[in-house]
């Protein structure tokens, strides 16, 4: 089977080569070019714009940062609406919002162009392991036509439905895990200031109804003060945002995300939004401790 | 082995029931009397007051609702108070506030007799299946010594060091629980109001990173509106409070726990304190949606 | 002075009359044009399309419900834009944020038109008094030559800079504004449910450090349940929310602003979009007491 | 009228004042024994202890920091308590939770002695001008005998009814009021971040439905950074502390109340109690802005 492949920051190098190590023909595709070479290394090819991309492949898989470059790549000059066109298949694995969604469905379509949405649950590791969950939503046909494709990348996909819902799951599962992460934080910070062992709250935490992976990954890393990237933290605060702006249109009321959301605004106001989204830690537990009279 | 057992409410009742099933023989106590007749017929004795518990009893343990019940059964007439003297120990499994632990660990100190606090972390279900997490605090040496208890009762427990550490470590897991708790129903209501379907966001969120035993076993009674008290929602606010206020006291700022306790505040005040803490979930949902010009 | 004037809703209404009962010479136009008949009464004449007024007036002001109504006055057919050019000014005093502000600015000065946003703040009362306060920014020049319209609107004027700096102005007002008046009825709550008289909170407030005409005007009506609208509570939240987006942009930190509009949210899901924002009272007092066990 | 006066800081100091040049006969006492010179070089005498001053006078007045200290100085050797009997009067003016303030009545009155409880709104300034706002509760009688001095005192006294309702109303108007702060800290530096001149937004809000003395007196200030302390930020979190207890107690949801108290605690967490409230300025601006990539 043979896909095209738009985007290879931390996600999309990971996706791609799995599709490469897995018998895929993948043509690569990057704003920076020369990202593609370690891609050209493992077998693939490399199109000099998305259009070029689109062209050459029946399927293209895009996974770009942010709804801007996710617009951008199919709207802008010598992207994927310059080629796309019936018989061909464009599926778009960004975290975007719904409203982004259907304009990129909506373009694609006319052109007489197939339209999958299918965000992922997930970050650095299941996208490097294959055990990404995929949430997809938009024509059926297509989804069950790269269902191999999905195999390879994820242990899990969802069909959803409408277009627009692979994105608003997406926001709702990010915005639960958002202010999880916050919780988190203000139990460790606790623990410490209170004279708890913080590695032993995890230990309890991790025996109970609570225990959860992101606490058992994330947990001991907080604790020493390392945040390497895996979710980025300022996408992580887009996500909380949009999931927010979500809720705003139906009337929904969310304090715990709202309060969460503000953390990661802090975060990011002290420079720590290229970290990892554990790094709201820092928020928390920057205070000194009082000194009063 | 030996030991009294004071308090017989949804958790303590569970408990003696296991002790008694694995060959302890244990003399109960509960301010109803009447709720004994159960454990009679599981083998229990029964003593008239708590005083006539501990005079029998070289361990004396306590599960009891609140701090103000805690202090009762110690400090009233015919209390623990009346028969704790040397050789004797008091064993309180309560969850209570590190300030009432200490009361109580000091008044049994002076007495000659020894104190353990020992408040556990899981409900009914672990109470009842032997699987409860047990923090212990204060004497080491009758921690060892009560250990196969333990064992029955738990399937970990940790000793923590001077007495309140097992209180506060208590209060800060149940704390990160509480706010999990309105985090899972701010999304299954964005999920629900989004036109999502709310298992499938389970189900998702089941899949990946924040994947908990919490989530799934509440998620699908909260979507039928169905909360049988477990963990009862003002129990979990008291925890809530109380840990809020050992952050006043370490100047610590957790703004998501605080919005979380302002939510069970609003269930309490909707009449739902008696319910499971999950029925929080009918603030976030209640709403019938807007219906602006 | 001739002036244009589009929009009649609850504030371009007292505005539009104000400016007639002042001696201008008035052509307005809504898109119900009956809303026009009563301004007729007062003299005006009416322009049969948003065009049709640009076209016979030099200056024309706007006075829309919101950002799409002040993008659709301009940007549809038989809109501003039809007719804007050199010599005419555009001054926009909806409330809208900052992007839109610069699209429409864009868009008129492109046609050699004049542009100046001047958002209000001050809702319905101050408006039919000629109370309001001015918020204009954009074009100097435009802004001195409409001094004696602004005299007749308002009771100050601020001229801010650049375009945007109105809107954002005004935002950052009924933020602070929005979260007084959730700090106010949580006062008024808690006094109540507390046994102490909610008209002598009033009183004693009054007296101090934050008396102000806010709390003075709205609070005994809030103790009675009952809120006319003056300024709708959807618009209230609606700038919330665009506050808060700006802070987004900007990488502030709002926390209470965000439960504020947390809220405001919850009162639109109880359907009181269309009631006075002070209705957010009923969100804070609906609740009928705790029942527990 | 001849009073005692127990605790001479910043409010204390200036109340006694007051009463001496207004004719009263004071005699003081306060913990830090030369803080007593000032006031008896403007004409005051000194009792050694506060049972000293009780038993010379018929009226004691106390002005204390916390509820720890108003109770110390009844219950303490030498205390109120040795002194208090039938025919003298103990007006507590000090903030303090109504469980304390009832705890000092019933020892007072037990004693034969008569109660009224007085804390006052308003602080260091209002305090040198005579201007507070008192809010009296207990015996009716003794509240009729001290008007004399709550006329010098306060611009406005008010009878609350029973024992703690002086002290409750005063924890509601401190609620509202430190919520105001955080609204108005938010603002500032909002306008900042966004571009906009602080002082014209101060301008502005001054000149609307918002406009209040606080602003105004403290708005420049904290746009400078400079927080004298006329109200110790510390205080005012614990006043914010008792008011979220007290609904606490009748179940009354306050999120924010609740996000403002965190704001606080995080501005003790940075070493900023004994400052102004008002420094909790710094929690909101501290941020360098971000730099992401």
């Amino acid at each position: 089977m043979e896909v095209g492949f738009l985007g290879l920051g931390i996600m999309g190098k990971a996706m791609a080569i799995n599709l490469l190590r897995n018998g895929f023909m993948v043509t690569v595709w990057n704003r920076t070019l020369s990202k593609c070479d370690e891609l050209v290394e493992e077998g693939a090819s490399v199109g000099e714009t998305p259009a070029a991309v689109v062209k050459k492949c029946k399927y293209t898989v895009a996974m770009l940062s942010d709804p801007k470059a996710a617009l951008s790549v199919v709207f802008d000059k010598d992207g994927v609406l310059d080629q796309i066109c019936e018989g061909k298949g464009y599926i778009d694995m960004s975290t975007v919002d719904a409203d982004t969604s259907s304009k990129i469905s909506e373009a694609i379509t006319k052109k007489g162009g197939r339209f999958l949405e299918a965000p992922v649950s997930g970050s650095k590791k299941p996208a490097e392991d294959g055990q990404l969950i995929i949430l997809a939503a938009g024509e059926k046909a297509i989804y069950d036509e790269v269902i191999p494709a999905f195999d390879v990348l994820g242990k899990k996909s969802f069909f959803l439905g409408e277009v627009g819902n692979g994105a608003r799951m997406k926001l709702v599962v990010n915005m639960v895990m958002g202010s999880m992460m916050n919780a988190l934080s203000e139990g460790l910070t606790l623990a410490d200031k209170s004279g708890l062992s913080q590695q032993t709250l995890l230990d309890v935490m991790d025996l109970g109804a609570i225990a959860n992976p992101m606490f058992r990954l994330k947990g001991p890393a907080m604790i020493k003060g390392s945040y390497p990237p895996a979710f980025p933290l300022k996408h992580q605060q887009k996500d909380m945002r949009l999931a927010l702006a979500l809720g705003d249109e139906n009337a929904v009321s969310m304090p715990i995300a709202a309060a969460s959301n503000e953390a990661f605004k802090k975060a990011r106001s002290l420079g720590l939004g290229d970290l990892d989204f554990s790094a709201v830690h820092e928020v928390f537990k920057c205070a000194g401790g009082s000194n009063e009279a």
